[in-house]
């Protein structure tokens, strides 16, 4: 195949044969394509786009480069949840075995911490021993067992997705929907699953803050897991402020388990029930919406929940005390009160500023190598709407040092702006699935 | 300096600081910056294009990755021409000597054959012994004492330029007016020129067929001339047919040395008095345009420039006898004559189809280490506008073997179209300078 040719028909708006495709990732994988001609043509794609023939095939290329998670002879309904990322974002820790307490099973693949966004993976290795690379033999075995397995990506899932993505992270290819989502729908489709439901983020928290882009991309992965057989549906969520008010990996787990004992932030949980309502309907595990309802809220009144994610832990090789007493997580040495330097009405809780911040208190990495401080991040109750009086207390800063709590306060003075008057914008705003977008009012 | 950054700022359609050009061309040169990110910026300029400065500060540093033609201290004024490419033009070959036997001074960095257009280097070498790899100093001294000397571009000259063009070749980023018009320019700025004519071909053998694509090119060469202290002037000629009759190597010296003797073909000779007329007007060495014509006939009347080209030869330890005796050249096995399959007008000769087959017929390179063999081509007195009859001899093809011949006859069959009417275009269409541009009638 002659690599020039390919990428000057694609620079040129032109489409690439689905074969072309299967054959380049096959190549480029096999070290047989250099890498200054991949990003020339990732680049090229950024700029054209991708037509749905060529989208299918990337996304089948890149899902055939390795092996997936195999469920023949297994009766019960697998479903899995992705979140586009976000501050404050522990719903996946809730949801997964929340659905799987209510008899559906969620073989969940998660990620790391990518810019200012949290990871799930990140978030529970701050359980000590916690261990989320499993094997595709070991997570089977739990999901048969458990209903359900939290792991990360592993080496044999979308090895071409692994390196595709690394090449784009250093040539400023990571902003193109079709892209995004051949590299999403890659790994979710190895999961072997039923039905999947997307939390696609918005605002100025959001990897894409437009509506209209995150509905774009929320469709394409849509299309995409339609003709792969993998029923699909996205909620659009906010995420111009933080959800629910931890933001810290050990902080939102401690959180997460509030939330399973029944104690959970209004916000999160009404976020983490529109998902898991989406989750059940989409395998057939409820009548309807209502019922889908009351069977996840059962899962937590009757604690079965929690029991499950204690049980998920301690497979996984982490101290399932943690869910009954949160003093068994890593203690931050340093804690600070922030509180409001004037009267007013909050206007904005700015996601992005608060996780930029924990990254700089040592709560992310910004090299792959970077060890995670578990402890740090930030408690904020605080939310744009509410009317504060000087010196009412917003949000508690979690540090190792003392210079860490003075970053953990700048970061609070410039994204918490109170204003004469401010108000709260609506927290799920639309739904989308095969047949249109729905807004929701 | 964060390459990412720079990649994703010039994607989303940003200029770039003319001080972060420098830099990137630096470290790329000194290979801190890898392929895979260059090629990458380098789709992203050919989707965005350069800003003015950004092509100044890019052509700078790629000039500035090398030494140059320096010419302190020596009194003549230097000029040159350079072509965008195209079939049968063996223009350089006449001019260079035609321009110093005027006076001026001709310091000719010449590049090969490309694609399916020949390169006055290969064509040079069909001269036995010639030897175009002159040194810096070599060539400095050769015009000092001759006037003129005819080189490759040297290991010395912008050798950012070669490594961004051996990537863009390969990584489908060729196809960019600012890319190409810094390229050309930075290897035309090293010669220290007073003044530098282009030759900027259109029509279907051309790299840019399309009038307003090549003035687009024109005016962003003469731009940067013009900013460089390099009067720069362009003309537009035709290439929708070869120029001249002779297409191939040792062929096209020939014809050159008929041209130098008097006897060249009509239009090769009007191209040819066109840019050498402006290569004198540029540096001063002419009162006015008539002026000029009637030095650089004189040039040729008085036998000047034809003992210039032999002189220069000799110097560059080729065979100088190839001016008085054509038979010295290598001489192809086989010969055939190509006759008019109908009576009729030729409505086209296909110059890209003949600049193919040469490089079928082993005259061309399609491998930078293939052999060329320089006695191989065709000779095409016929022009689209002339009227045939059935059996007229309209071309010869010079090929190394019967199998060669065929492969000629075949391109001819092809390139050149017989139908009941049929026009020449005009030669030379547009000039354009600093000015503006002008559509010659």
């Amino acid at each position: 195949m002659v690599i020039p040719s390919l990428i000057q028909h694609k620079r040129d708006g032109h489409a690439l044969q689905p074969a072309q495709w299967s054959e380049l990732i096959r190549e480029y994988t096999g070290g047989r394509v250099p890498d200054y001609q991949m990003s020339a043509l990732l680049m090229a794609v950024v700029w054209r786009g991708l037509a749905p023939e060529e989208l299918a095939a990337l996304t089948d290329a890149m899902l055939d480069s390795g092996d997936r998670l195999r469920f023949d002879g297994f009766a019960m309904s697998r479903v899995d949840k992705h979140s586009t990322g976000g501050v404050g974002d522990k719903v996946s820790l809730l949801l997964a075995p929340m659905v799987a307490s209510c008899g559906v099973a969620v073989p969940m693949m998660s990620g790391r911490g990518l810019g200012h966004t949290g990871g799930t993976l990140d978030k529970l290795e701050s359980i000590a021993g916690f261990r989320t690379a499993l094997t595709l033999q070991e997570a089977r075995a739990q999901v048969e067992r458990l209903g359900c397995a939290m792991l990360g990506q592993t080496p044999e899932i979308a090895p071409a997705d692994k390196r595709l993505y690394a090449l784009r992270d250093v040539t400023g290819t990571v902003e193109s929907i079709p892209l995004i989502a051949a590299s999403i729908m890659s790994k979710k489709l190895a999961e072997g699953l039923n039905g999947l439901v997307l939390d696609v983020k918005t605002g100025s928290g959001a990897f894409l803050p437009q509506p209209a882009r995150a509905i774009e991309l929320a469709q394409t992965m849509i299309g995409l897991g339609q003709v792969r057989g993998c029923p699909t549906v996205a909620l659009l969520t906010a995420m111009d402020r933080p959800l629910g008010r931890a933001c810290g990996n050990a902080l939102e787990v401690e959180e997460a388990i509030e939330g399973l004992s029944g104690e959970g932030p209004e916000d999160l949980m009404e976020v983490t029930y529109a998902l898991g309502v989406e989750m059940l309907l989409l395998v057939g595990a409820a009548k309807d919406a209502a019922d889908a309802r009351s069977r996840l809220e059962e899962s937590i009144t009757s604690g079965k929940a929690r029991q499950k994610f204690a049980q998920v832990i301690e497979a996984q090789g982490g101290n399932p005390a943690v869910v009954e007493d949160p003093s068994v997580f890593p203690q931050a040495a340093e804690v600070e009160v922030y509180r409001a330097p004037r009267d007013g009405v909050i206007a904005q809780v700015e996601p992005r500023r608060l996780g930029q911040a924990i990254l700089e208190l040592g709560g992310g990495r910004r090299a792959i190598e970077d060890e995670i401080d578990p402890s740090v991040g930030f408690v904020i109750p605080a939310k744009p709407g509410q009317r504060v009086r000087a010196g009412e207390p917003l949000a508690s800063v979690f540090a190792r040092d003392p210079d860490g709590i003075e970053i953990g306060l700048a970061a609070l003075r410039e994204a918490i702006v109170i204003k004469d008057k401010g108000r709260l914008t609506r927290l799920i705003t639309h739904r989308v699935t095969s047949d249109g977008v729905t807004q929701l009012t």
